[in-house]
């Protein structure tokens, strides 16, 4: 036991200086030849799709001798047009602007001085994840992008998948004459690998951490690297006493059914009292037509009775809590107190409640009259994302290669000197 | 001493749960009540300045007892100009605009949503600091300034001015009918505050930790909060072969004796090998005029051979570390190796080792031909400044009060779903 812990710390600490040494190669890397390495890395995966989706198989065969759920399976299934989209996705990203050495200000003091704050690259990212193949390859990308190495911790459902996801960045990588350990992937299943990252404060700078309820614990424990937390997303829509009919049966079937298990999907219902037994019930009624299993509170008669466990709970299923609330306010306060601060949603036509819902409310992402299944960096137009981000220091919502970027001033001067 | 520490955890408990419920209040505070608590504060301590300069003799007295250099009895000194200085500047941040609620960004997409980025506080902010007794007015307003509830810790050598600045702010709030927990000072100069602060995770969103080596130490070891590092300014002079004479003489003696005791001030002096003999020798002589003790290493003649203990020392101090380096390839190696990513400096007028050193270097503030006091937020034209921040994630150089917000999306569709 003691050994295996020994020979993780022992293997991260290779990975780490190899990683570091990586980032210093990058943070100065031509902006045309982290391009390159994207592009020839869509090239290659499109090139190997069959071996990838051969991969996929051999995690899907694992992962149905263990019993994942229907969600879990949908998250880690690749078929080629999954493949196909990681593959756009990598080429949308090396079509972006590069995001490093951007001028983000600039400005003259009367004391002589002229001041720039410029992009730069964070450093070594580690990025840990569960099951989706899709972010290797997504969060490999936006960190090259960024003139960040990064070290990659895949799920171990998804091993075989990244690995041959990871193969074609590698691939790119050294078509385009960049390091090859600038994008790493962590080669063990062990959980230990997750804890030895968590504390790698020598070389790591940042850790974005993906998944839900049993990472948050891990991560609060054990992290001494700061962390991007992109943790559970436990989504809560407000369906206003001024809700317009059409516009919220719409919204709620597309937030919980279009695709349950990513962190957009909406997880719990708070319906006006007022309209509880209106339009409420015909939201719960269109709810479980289309399969979904609804958990009420008092006043709603859903599918099965809530119990005080479903209120804060991520499903990522075709399940919902659902609850009578009195007012925009009384909806406030249950947010505040069993939401994760990723998204959540009004629905309402009258805009005092909005307005309210907007200011008292501190979600990374607050939406109006809007599936939440939007919380994409994609549909926000960042062209991709490495997650939402739950946190409030540094990134926050959909992160794309932007906030994966620190920035430093460079000021230039005539021989000044302070009086 | 369990005992000590059980106290302390409860003080800290209490504290931190007052902080919280003032940072609710305190987010959706209107900014003319904001701008009124700082105007009145600015009052009060006008008012009280007797007291506030009688409590400062109190600080110097024990200091001159425990046998505080001159650069911390530097710091610790306020005088009724010193005095009129944190009244401008609370007046100043006053002024400003307030930085919550600003739109950072807005677009609309093809999907039918707009999109805006907003600004909001980051919660509860801890400060931790030494000597300087104007950072308990600095940091209490621009954390005031960005809707935050701070929790300051002042050093013990300051503890009575502190504790006089402090009521005036509490004068401030009362007198704005804003909540006097908005800005907490802890009553205590026990030590184990400082540790309790950085494990505080329920209670404090972010740690500002301000002062040298014996907290950078502390924080690496301790902290759990996510930490703004405000921590040693080891300020690197690199003269370049091509560096103009007077601009070169003018500039060090500036960056080195305006004022020893502020994290800006000239640490080491990187000359190349071409100058050293002529120049070099000459910069030397000015600084040793003028009272600097010059720790040379070889090929300069200083006032003392340095040791490799020089390297990456922060003097504070009438004292510099100087070397011979090879080009400006070999000053970047040895920033890179002994540097805090603080502030660094090119004296120079041909522009190619110039460009080198802006991209290679990651310092929070590079400067080319000024003087490295200018490292200040006031100086930067941000009105004020809570420190130097040397980290790389959300705040970095001078932060004010723009850089102690987070942000939010607020996005508005019209019943939009995702297809």
């Amino acid at each position: 036991m003691t050994d295996s812990i020994d020979d993780i710390d022992l293997m991260m600490h290779g990975i780490g200086t190899v990683a570091r040494a990586a980032a210093a190669d990058l943070s100065c890397a031509p902006a045309d030849r982290k391009r390159a390495a994207l592009e020839a890395a869509a090239e290659t995966l499109a090139d190997t799709r069959d071996a990838v989706l051969e991969a996929n198989e051999r995690d899907l065969a694992v992962g149905r001798n263990r019993g994942l759920t229907d969600a879990m399976m949908d998250r880690l299934r690749l078929d080629a047009g999954r493949v196909d989209g990681i593959v756009g996705s990598l080429r949308a990203i090396a079509a972006q602007p590069d995001p490093v050495g951007r001028v983000l200000a600039e400005w003259e003091r009367p004391n002589g001085l002229t001041i720039r704050r410029v992009a730069t690259p964070l450093g070594v990212v580690g990025v840990i994840y569960e099951s989706r193949p899709n972010v290797t390859a997504d969060a490999g990308a936006l960190c090259l992008k960024a003139g960040n190495a990064v070290i990659l911790r895949g799920g171990s459902e998804s091993f075989h998948s990244s690995h041959a996801i990871h193969a074609a960045m590698v691939a790119g990588l050294r078509a385009a004459g960049l390091p090859e350990a600038a994008i790493q992937l962590v080669p063990t299943r062990d959980r230990g690998a997750v804890s030895a990252m968590l504390r790698a404060v020598d070389h790591i700078d940042v850790i974005v951490p993906r998944g839900g309820r049993g990472l948050v614990g891990l991560v609060q424990r054990e992290a001494r690297v700061p962390v991007f937390a992109h943790l559970e997303g436990i989504v809560h829509i407000y369906v206003d006493a001024s809700a317009d009919p059409d516009k919220a049966r719409r919204v709620i079937l597309n937030a919980k059914t279009r695709r349950t298990g990513i962190c957009g999907a909406a997880e719990c219902l708070l319906i006006h009292r007022d309209i509880a037994e209106g339009l409420g019930a015909r939201i719960v009624a269109d709810l479980i037509a289309e399969g979904v299993e609804v958990r009420a509170g008092d006043g709603l008669r859903g599918s099965v009775k809530a119990t005080e466990d479903d209120w804060g709970t991520e499903f990522l299923d075709m399940k919902i809590a659902a609850k009578v609330v009195d007012n925009v306010d009384d909806a406030i306060a249950h947010i505040r107190r069993y939401g994760s601060s990723h998204t959540d949603c009004i629905l309402a036509e009258d805009p005092a409640p909005v307005a309210r819902f907007f200011e008292r409310l501190d979600s990374a992402i607050l939406m109006h009259n809007a599936s939440t299944q939007f919380a994409d960096g994609g549909e926000f137009g960042m062209g991709a994302e490495i997650g939402i981000a739950t946190g409030k220091l540094h990134a926050r919502g959909p992160v794309g290669a932007e906030q994966l970027c620190s920035f430093k001033y460079l000021v230039t001067g005539d021989g000044a000197i302070r009086t």
